[in-house]
């Protein structure tokens, strides 16, 4: 295990760009946002990377340093180059966690490690949310009460096309009637994948106290213990066969 | 639900034609072999389909009536084309039963399903396999004692890369000894998935009745009770806002 | 498999001969008016049992010819006899679909057979339930819109202390402000097991469409394909071993 | 989180005192021996604790400062009181961990935490055992390579009957003839349970390297985040009801 977790902030950074009222909550763009409290964490050393880099700044060699990649995308899924998709993909199955964040649940990335279409229900209406707390005793939530609320969402609503969670954490209750699954584990290859409902770049959703927690704490969650390739090997028995060779 | 259950039986239909050895097992093609046991249950209506049709014999017309799919590839796993593979998942996702059999777990589609490289071991040596029953009660068991043996077969062995299964139906010993999950079941959207080991081209395992009762009960366990779209949907609040609009 | 469905609806039937209230919605006790709809059912035979009759209603003979029993209880869990639950909890390992009902978090067979202590919140205020259906191509599902409303219901919230649902079929949305997993999914040994949450006696919950389709769909859900029985059994090998006897 | 890990080894401790054979492999007591390896393990503080003892060494002073707890048990199981149980219990719904060894799967604490009914196959000819490491990811499996093996053991075969597994860290691939799930991952509460095949008392398994490595792994991996009660609770709304008070 690496010293320090060695974490990636991915940002498509569209939204900030191109609307005023998304630059004036994250002036540097969401992704500057989210490394600025990880690197406050004194055992994280956090880089940024954006789709508009070369390789989307997920090159081999910044990938296969990476115990820890955040997602944050919602324009520009599709201008996801699958080179990237793919390496992404086996660095996971090898043990890198991802955290998918928000409107990453249509992310390539996220759909093509859990196979599901990831479809919901939305409504922008700026309702309060209310995330409960389901796993206080879980190292995702620590530092969490019974609950907590944003009170000013984009909503998020059931059906949420995904595998049934190993672990679900938080189930969101909104004002106007939905409910969502939003904090959910899951472990694909030896890797762990945390994904995590709020977000939308319209409110300061990630500015606030808890769901900054949350996401310090998701991190260390998701380090890998070590990094181990999938390969397919031909093998000698270690048994000795009755008929050897056929 | 419709009143029999709409099977196609799909091969890539390769080492057939290119293998003396093979053409001996299955003269007309694994696929022929496989529907023709199917065909003999009264509750199924069974059709064939291989790679070298238009649209590898599964056009939208095809998926769209069809209840459970079973998968045998080995050879040509990527000559599947895109188009194909997407439409098999969608419908997977909307309901249909697939059962992957053997050395599919390298085809495109249980890998877009499961969302792992189903990387495993594997030995050609001819050696006894036998396939310890853990669910005695499941359906996909029904019939089937302890255990059931198989004299001869490829040797697949741990680790398997895939998701834990919501149910772990057979595990394999083999001889020369390696152990594998040789009957596993997932749901993904609101399909049903069933990996079946038992499988290779040059030893007569469709043949043997322990593995012809378990994949008509697997075509039975995976019918959908009715297909379902997933698609996303803005939605209006059931519930009145205090700030409506924002 | 039996042809008819053998069902036994348990009640404690203590509040409907104790409160005025209760008896004007179920005259004839909670039981009763479940019995009356499942015996709608033309492939189901129903019986009811209560805690004051010999043995529970649930002797040896009951408990041995039942393929799905229900659970209602509230306030006398600690009235009902070990024997009948040790009854009851090797029957369900053997295979007896088992559905516990709203107060019934608490039941002694509940807790014996998920292991975990069934606390929740609650309150008692009459306030509106929606409770949306995350798997609407779940059998237990069929018939049920996007989500069904119960206009005045005893509120549980979480968390509520279970082992993680292998289907979470139903998530509750709360007026006051709370979410519940409110319909759920195991199996334990070779029976199912499914808890939903709606019920309460002052309200009439159980004369409800949607929540007496759930129930009868459950009853089909969780119906025995066989018994098997648990036993633990010394073996001979099936593979000659190298030092036999030691 | 305790600074070092608060560790109690329990043992029914009637074997080594009883039979010579046992006696020369574990002198002290398999307690004894597990603790000395967990001893030496700097972030881990180690007692011991067995079923003569008054109220079995677990009292309340003792399992409220205990992190992880292991447990031995073979010819005694029903000797352990009542109330042991249910306080070992709560301890572990409130986060402590739990890791139970061999012939424990019939433990009155195992059977209570996972309330299935433990039965197994067994077998005592001193047969090979071979574990397949199926997360080498896995925090429990560090430093374990593919497989390992151990010369001569009492056989456990499936089908094994516990709740399917979180986790399934090894198969069991055995001499005879037979596979087992040798290493299982659950939650319960806000605890964590492992169970580990590999024991019985007149074969030196506790001796050997890989078996101590992987339970010095399990300890740190059921290691709780934190303790957190479980109770009912009667809660006030969070949101304005319509009808306060119906």
């Amino acid at each position: 295990m690496h010293e320090t977790i060695r974490v990636v902030v991915w940002n498509e950074f569209i939204h900030e760009r191109e609307k005023e009222e998304v630059r004036q909550i994250y002036p540097n763009g969401i992704h500057a946002t989210l490394a600025e409290f990880l690197s406050a964490q004194p055992d994280m050393a956090v880089k940024t990377a954006t789709l508009q880099e070369p390789e989307h700044g997920l090159s081999e060699d910044v990938v296969n340093n990476t115990d820890v990649l955040l997602w944050w995308g919602h324009a520009a899924h599709e201008a996801v180059q699958d080179e990237i998709v793919v390496r992404v993909h086996e660095r996971v199955l090898a043990g890198m966690g991802l955290i998918v964040l928000h409107s990453g649940h249509f992310a390539r990335i996220f759909k093509k490690l859990l196979g599901t279409s990831g479809t919901l229900n939305y409504r922008e209406a700026g309702e309060k949310e209310r995330l409960w707390n389901l796993e206080p005793g879980h190292p995702i939530a620590a530092g969490i009460g019974e609950y907590f609320e944003l009170p000013q969402t984009e909503m998020y609503g059931e059906r949420f096309d995904i595998p049934t969670p190993d672990k679900l954490i938080f189930i969101s209750w909104f004002e106007g009637g939905d409910v969502f699954r939003s904090g959910c584990c899951w472990e694909r290859g030896h890797g762990r994948i945390f994904y995590f409902r709020p977000g939308h770049e319209t409110y300061p959703i990630y500015h606030d106290e808890n769901v900054q927690r949350v996401i310090v704490n998701a991190v260390r969650w998701a380090r890998p213990s070590r990094f181990v390739e999938n390969e397919i090997q031909q093998k000698k028995p270690p048994e000795k066969l009755s008929r050897p060779g056929r």
